[in-house]
């Protein structure tokens, strides 16, 4: 397939492309500033197979994305929340020497160059070079690292083919229209924000890119119909709605929220009906480049707590059922990632018979509803971010202090859920609550870091000796915290 | 990729699927009886790898053509109005035995077994057969015959993936909403009727299926705001027009008429937008399993005479360029089918270093819109019917009374084109314009017989012989008709 960027160029030179503050850029304009960019990137990492971009949901580095692919180069998606020891695994795994990253980044990585946007935008350009002609279906374009339950995180690559398999299933569910703009304020580091970047590509539509989570401004947006689509996670929506004055209905150009992160509750979709919005429960992971089952809104009360249906081109279904049908939600579809970067059997593991295993357990009504259970690994949904218990055990079980140490997840109302630790110390030894914040501040992003944590003198554990995570919400009513 | 037809019966159950006359299915209705009717076929055509249909736009050959699919075998699509030599030509090349027809199909083929669609209604079914799983986006599921300039017609074989890229390349440009509903009265038998078969698999969107034109009732049902797309040929936007009585404007649910078979005048695109009709001008063939170039409505005035630019999937370019920037226009698409039945060396005569020739001559300007200048083979497109002067010539040089025939298109109000041709007949021998038209209707389809039939005494022909046609027309005013 020809290059999309060029493509899009040529077919709608004129169409926006991506709005930020008070900036427009139509397609041409942003493939003249991208291949600008791209020959600019190309003297600090001419070599180079893979470069990685650290950015905010700003501008330059949007423009940034765009321009390592036009190099035919593989864009390496860095979490700008992460720790420095985090990054750094990361661009060790992908063999990364060249950082291009947000200009207020401050973090000292392990790599030969760290370039903020302001020096590789000051870098003089005599000629352009050109952009790579074709977006090869097979080829991988873009890695983001997921944390597993077990073990380090794994470097997901995702192929054009894979993106552009997500952006059909999108639109085969929510229609395309060539008035749609989608207003971006989730990551483009994640693949909730980068599959929407991809999709202006390929649909030719507007992006609205939004850097912070500010409520009041993107409920200015969505009211004033120029934006017709958001992505947003739950906690997005139920402060969207919070902010909304009472009897207040968003624009008639507004015709889709896509939530994904998570359910949502019957409640906050009867306001946001009452608003005028149409929210479209959405099922993905980095794996499947982003959402491959579906809610729509005409089946969103009736199928409450449904994470809806596969998308055209997906299929899903449910191994290894038990006697009520419960069991393990496996996937196929073109979107599926091909492969964990350097560890190939890890990803061939997730196989069963050629359907990709989630690592969710679930359910199929008989009209084809989804219906999740449950993570099987306890995955807490914080604010947005996958955290997974393990790894915040891991790093913590680093200190001598602790003997025993056990993560789960509990509701709350600003971020979903967030982490909390129940801790046992080593004979002698302990450590105040500030000490053990302090040491997870500088080993982990912020929102891994555990909201509370409270002495527990023994974890419950199954008769092999393994912590019973559901069962740790149950003691924190006689639990205490650690002061 | 899973059964388009049971996907969409699970995933749009009670989303209107097809509606002719006053019958309306919906995808889980129209699914079910089609699966009845695979089944029915299954019983006369077990063995069979390919079936051959013979209908006109009406719902029994709409639900039949669906069921051939579902068996997992190829549809052959017939031209309803092609003579019985022509078919069976057809019907022996694609090795066909088993034909199913309208049930006012009269003509005798050479094959085992004629069925008509009441004959096949009405095969007893006790058990349902399973439709395939899957649709295997690389195995041929139609094949459609079209005449070349040279020798014998040839089946072109559409995979699934052709159609696929086919839909996905029109909803890219057209957009797609779930309140489309289609109005196909181009002919499902051809690859602007079949593929709007497909993508309404493929969209889970309406069609609203017309077996004739009839300007009243296409117009009534354009203005009622039933449906929302329509595909023509100039002819019938000139007469959809002609029948629109003044200052009436389409319905605004109506938004988009897809023009094909060639381009249209300023004069009647002027009309076109006054009546609130965006004419989007097309140009695809059946080997490119449809529309590969496309003019939108807000370039149609000011790109008057081009066909468009190429859709998302598609690229063209101009080979063997002359000083002009005139040349072969060649397209690379993954809607292009794989081959010609029988004759693969045939089909590879038609690339060029991976390009698809497709035997007409143009040039692109300098925002990328393509004019055609004309078919290097001269070919005469007729009320949305490609007509080949070789075919027709061919033919008639079977008549010993014949000495010399040569025939052209000329320009005409009806439509677009029709073919006339130049005779001078054996010495000592001649036929009345009766026995001409009367042996042509026995061996052509009427829109090949040629609409008058003139003496000339000799041909212009260049210095190798070979008949200048572009020379015939200004032949017409000195020229005689055959009595």
């Amino acid at each position: 397939m020809e290059n999309w960027l060029t493509k899009r160029a040529q077919l709608s030179p004129d169409h926006l492309a991506v709005q930020y503050q008070e900036t427009k850029l139509t397609f041409a304009q942003m493939n003249d500033q991208v291949q600008h960019i791209a020959t600019q990137l190309a003297q600090i990492a001419q070599n180079e197979e893979r470069i990685a971009v650290i950015t905010s949901n700003q501008l330059q580095g949007y423009l940034m994305i765009l321009a390592v692919q036009q190099l035919g180069k593989t864009i390496v998606l860095i979490n700008r929340r992460l720790s420095a020891r985090e990054i750094d695994f990361q661009l060790k795994d992908a063999g990364i020497q060249v950082v291009v990253q947000d200009n207020d980044f401050h973090l000292t990585l392990s790599v030969n160059k760290q370039v903020s946007f302001a020096e590789v935008l000051a870098i003089p350009v005599t000629e352009l070079i050109n952009p790579v002609a074709d977006f090869d279906l097979n080829k991988v374009t873009s890695i983001m690292y997921t944390s597993g339950t077990t073990g380090n995180p794994k470097g997901v690559m995702q192929t054009f083919g894979n993106h552009f398999y997500s952006a059909i299933g999108s639109a085969l569910n929510l229609g395309i229209m060539t008035e749609d703009v989608w207003l971006a304020v989730v990551p483009i580091f994640h693949i909730s924000g980068l599959s929407i970047m991809m999709r202006s590509l390929i649909y030719g539509m507007g992006v609205r890119l939004f850097e912070k989570f500010d409520v009041h401004a993107i409920n200015k947006t969505l009211l004033s119909g120029e934006v017709t689509t958001i992505s947003v996670v739950p906690m997005m929506l139920t402060q969207l709605l919070s902010d909304l004055p009472a009897g207040t209905r968003y624009h008639k150009n507004f015709r889709t929220m896509l939530l994904g992160g998570g359910p949502t509750d019957l409640t906050t979709l009867q306001r946001a009906t009452a608003a005028g919005i149409e929210v479209v429960q959405s099922y993905g992971m980095t794996e499947t480049a982003s959402q491959v089952i579906a809610l729509d809104a005409a089946n969103a009360q009736r199928k409450i707590g449904s994470a809806g249906k596969p998308l055209f081109p997906v299929s899903v279904r449910i191994a290894h059922q038990d006697e009520n049908r419960h069991g393990r939600i496996q996937i196929k579809s073109p979107t599926l990632a091909v492969g964990y970067l350097n560890q190939p059997e890890k990803y061939a593991n997730t196989f069963e018979n050629g359907w990709f295993d989630t690592g969710d357990m679930g359910w199929l009504d008989d009209e084809g509803f989804l219906y999740i259970d449950g993570r099987e690994g306890d995955m807490i949904s914080s604010g947005g971010e996958n955290v997974f218990p393990d790894e915040i055990e891991s790093i913590f079980a680093k200190l001598d202090a602790i003997k025993q140490i056990a993560v789960v997840g509990v509701p709350d109302e600003k971020w979903g859920a967030v982490p909390v630790a129940f801790v046992t110390f080593t004979d002698g030894k302990s450590l105040s609550r500030q000490e053990l914040r302090n040491f997870g501040r500088d080993m982990l992003a912020h929102y891994k870091v555990p909201a509370h944590f409270y002495n527990a003198s023994e974890l419950p554990r199954t008769a092999s000796g393994k912590v019973q995570r559901h069962k740790l919400p149950h003691l924190i009513a006689e639990s205490s915290e650690i002061k």
